[in-house]
């Protein structure tokens, strides 16, 4: 088994049933030789539904019983309290035993970020975490924290997610200079709250390649790497990216179903709108990672499929053979000395 | 003049020359006949390039000269020390002194909102002006608030935006019972600030048909015809939906340009296109509306063309007819009878 870095899969979690996780896995295992598997769940349904995978992947896949199943809308408190056995919790705890190097699951945002916090804790140096993800942009992608962990933000924090920021575009997205930016309502040095005016002058204090303000319109331009933004915000923005592109999306399919002659210029289209679809494809964006805990925790979208599930777990990979936590902890510490350093 | 109802335009700010506020104008004057405009602004400059239009409507249009123009940058608080003759603080002063009922400009939204709440303050009972506008949605649009006027916002604050909104849509929307929601990062009861959970309550407990918690994508799935939120939040995710919409539309583009047939396939596919954009245009939603203060000021988008302005004349023609100031004051003043009735 040396050699290989094993992954905790929470297979119950989220709005898909546990067959279309197991596919997931076994497309994953497929491509990853060094990969390995522990499969999180109800032993009686996985054991058959994944008897292939067992068969073709023996030493690299395992399943691991756990009896309960945290809900999608549970409060996060009665999760870490009542779900003890659940497949979340059993996921992650197989990551605190070093039994696995990384988890991934679907479940629920707040109770899988309550769980991880709590059996996991931070990386040292860090105060609180973030999820941060990927956004489609015109050239390629912007990276984008915190996502929803924290509702209220610290300048201290935000200074924070900029640095984890910062550390996962470089060492994962390989951007030798990332720039990073708060997000803000207006450019000029004279909007904003005061929390984001502090985190401002403490960004520019940093080594960080920090290039100011940037409003909601430049998260997709390309002109900036790293976002950076409270967790109650950004959840927002995600959420109304994704209601505008449904809106677009919607409005679109009503235009060319509108007569025969549209629908000739749809099928003439088809082509074109298929091929933007893949671009803007949601399951290319799938697996946040939860950034600052000790160990990387990639949270799924509940209702992620197995094309979407399986980036989660690439995600949780990549990351992994990037020491992401180790890399975190140290920038956050340079960063330390370099303010003590100015003093 | 008896009447006539007088707008005060301000020409000269924004980023588009004074002539396209005129056709703008001339247009509008035209539809309206018992509209007026005064125009604000350099006279030597305007007098001359609105020739035929102060030919045609002798009555109905005038114009004021000033001899400033606030910059889109300019500091809110410069624009209020140290430019009393601008074409801005001219065209609000106008509505301060009767000589127009509402005023529309495409200046900087600071410096606007600023000489509103300086000039006209607030309406009876208002504690805190917003920024309102509407925001296209699946089955017509939605109404949205605040969208940048106040970075931080109380509870009771939200709770006024909520009222002023529901104003709006009921007596300019024609929306009966127009359903509120405030604007969080769950559905669930659980999430969100304490300062959202206790307008929540307020809101619960009042008149208002409130119908809880949204998230962002709920913007556009017309299930709300209100949504509430601080003007921070506000602000990132109409800039974020402007963006999505722009990404959309730029890779669109490139997907149609890539070879011939794809070429071909987009002039098929031409009329369906220019169809959505049109359903989707900007211009047609032109016209933020400044509740809360005494009198209605309308804010134009800085790059409105003579279509887009027009819109924000339009809007504020309608918000003067139904008499949005003095319904905000009575709204508010039927909110606060009953929870003092409640006691």
């Amino acid at each position: 088994m040396s050699g290989l870095l094993t992954l905790a899969v929470d297979a119950m979690s989220g709005d898909r049933p546990p067959e279309s996780r197991i596919v997931a896995v076994q497309r994953f295992l497929q491509r990853h030789q060094h990969a390995r598997v522990i499969l999180v769940g109800d032993e009686a349904m996985l054991g058959p539904a994944s008897e292939s995978v067992s068969r073709k992947f023996k030493e690299r896949f395992e399943i691991r019983h756990a009896s309960q199943i945290v809900g999608m809308d549970e409060h996060p408190r009665n999760a870490l309290r009542g779900k003890k056995d659940s497949s979340m919790r059993v996921a992650v705890n197989l990551v605190k035993q070093g039994d696995a190097v990384a988890c991934v699951s679907a479940g629920n945002t707040g109770a899988l970020m309550a769980t991880g916090r709590f059996v996991l804790k931070m990386a040292p140096g860090v105060d609180r975490p973030a999820i941060l993800s990927t956004i489609p942009a015109i050239n390629g992608h912007t990276l984008m924290l915190d996502l929803g962990a924290n509702a209220d933000c610290s300048a201290a924090q935000l200074f924070e997610f900029a640095v984890m920021g910062s550390v996962v575009a470089r060492e994962v997205h390989g951007i030798a200079a990332p720039a990073v930016a708060l997000l803000n309502i207006g450019e000029e040095e004279i909007k904003g709250t005061h929390v984001i005016r502090e985190a401002a002058q403490m960004l520019a204090d940093s080594s960080l390649n920090y290039i100011g303000f940037v409003e909601g319109n430049d998260i997709f331009t390309g002109k900036v790497d790293v976002v950076v933004t409270d967790g109650f915000t950004g959840n927002v923005s995600l959420k109304t990216m994704e209601g505008a592109a449904h809106l677009l999306g919607a409005l679109m399919r009503e235009e060319f179903r509108r007569s025969f002659a549209t629908k000739l210029a749809g099928l003439m289209a088809g082509s074109v709108l298929r091929s933007l679809r893949r671009r803007l494809d949601p399951r290319r964006y799938n697996g946040a990672s939860l950034v600052g805990l000790s160990r990387m925790v990639i949270k799924s979208h509940g209702g992620a499929d197995d094309v979407a599930f399986e980036n989660a777990l690439e995600t949780a990979l990549l990351e992994v053979k990037k020491a992401v936590p180790e890399q975190i902890s140290a920038a956050l510490q340079a960063e330390r000395s370099l303010k003590v350093a100015a003093k």
